[in-house]
């Protein structure tokens, strides 16, 4: 009921903080000699779409019709993991940077259903939250990364709560931990050392 | 993993307006030359536990024993897709108006188990919300349909936090996409607009 | 789709009162001569440890690897429902005490993942809740019983709530019915009374 090496998915709202966290965590990772490999998994989807000729571009993506598209995160979610077979060990991690919902025109579509979930088998799905507040002012300082509105503060809270039950429902499938890190304002590497402190109860 | 029609589930709490939101919907797509088939999830369990003789009335129906109830609501999923295959394209939809929890004297059931959603295969599960306060005062105002007492203005929205809660986990079987639509006192067709803009966004 | 006899998971976080009202529950059940079997889910891990010669003590089964105590979660499932069959009639309960979310040093685990959930396949998954301020006075008062530190009143808040997604999504996988009882500050029989009605409406 897993892969051969630990699967931990990080999810979080656009803004969060996340990456952020997540080169800290690379960084005191190597530091205690533990092994992670962090891939993203929308950059996953594109390079699927390129190599299968279906896209030339992001942005040609997301104006695939989602039922094609999901095809694409089905497919993504098998090649991460193939990829890492042989190159990570039992004691290794792969972490897998994604979002629990998400935005389409068609509403909020889950990051990690059933299909995705049969492949990666997480044995540990990590929810980053920060204020509402800061993740607002994030998104608006910068608008080229983060695109569209998400409703104010009340929007981001709301998003965040949905997540968070998409992220346990999740859970339940393989029976994954739940993990919600706090990323508070200016202490992202706070937030990294309880994330690997959890990657060593594994 | 889908059907050859679009499949959009519209969930939403007694007294949240659904029904005036999917009437709205419906005089809209007409005139957008959008074909919509709305079905009601009760009324087909209704008619099959009458077809195959196992009740005379609707409230012989809630007199069932549960597990007898949830053989009928797998049974009623199965009739929803098959009575729409010929009749539906791919770019036509099927709306089916449902509970996300439906209220028994043993609890909530969920209106979207696996069983139902494995025929269902959801594109979108939509989520219609408006204030407590609100459905309320519309539940008071008709008692007649509304029975049952639902615990106020907190009970409220309590039931619509869990209804939520349960729309989101079904929507990781089959990665339906998630829309909560907000049903303003006064405006049920702005909420019929903004999902007439998300089906299209399918 | 379901069990010989049914079946009733009880979940509810540390602190929330929950032995006490099962006890009420066995008292008042046993006055009106319905017939119900109580299991504790931890104690069935502990003893199917034993058995198998894994382990030599509970601190011993909490200090395994996470992939071996779930290992012996599906298996402890498998025996609970086992035990009972011949035991327990179609009109009987077998009521499983456990959690909706278990504390562990990686995260907090589902207490009712699928492989769990498709031995008990529940009719019901019950959510003891109290008052947050009334579960951080209880938890402090027994430190004995309820180790580490859970967040204060915030704390316990947000877990009850993590907890009531679980629950929720661990329960359209069978279709099970959720019921939330609130067990009152001094007032677990009226709890136990509740659950009582709820069981015969199955």
């Amino acid at each position: 009921m897993r892969n051969p090496f630990k699967v931990v998915v990080v999810t979080g709202v656009p803004g969060v903080g996340k990456t952020t966290v997540l080169e800290h965590l690379a960084r005191i990772a190597s530091r205690k000699g533990l092994k992670l490999k962090i891939v993203n998994f929308g950059d996953y989807m594109l390079e699927t779409a390129l190599k299968e000729g279906l896209v030339k571009s992001r942005d040609e993506l997301r104006r695939l019709p989602l039922r094609r598209q999901l095809n694409l995160q089905a497919l993504a979610a098998s090649r991460i993991v193939e990829d890492s077979v042989g190159e990570l060990g039992e004691n290794d991690f792969l972490i897998v940077d994604t979002h629990a919902l998400v935005r389409t025109p068609a509403g909020y579509l889950p990051g990690l259903p059933f299909n995705v979930l049969e492949k990666l088998k997480p044995d540990m799905i990590v929810v980053v939250e920060a204020e509402p507040g800061v993740v607002v002012e994030r998104q608006a300082r910068d608008r080229s990364r983060y695109r569209g509105d998400i409703g104010g503060v009340d929007g981001v809270r709301r998003l965040m709560e949905q997540a968070r039950s998409a992220a346990i429902a999740s859970a339940t499938r393989y029976a994954s931990t739940v993990l919600v890190v706090d990323n508070r304002e200016g202490a992202p590497e706070e937030a990294a050392l309880k994330l690997l402190e959890a990657l060593e109860g594994l």
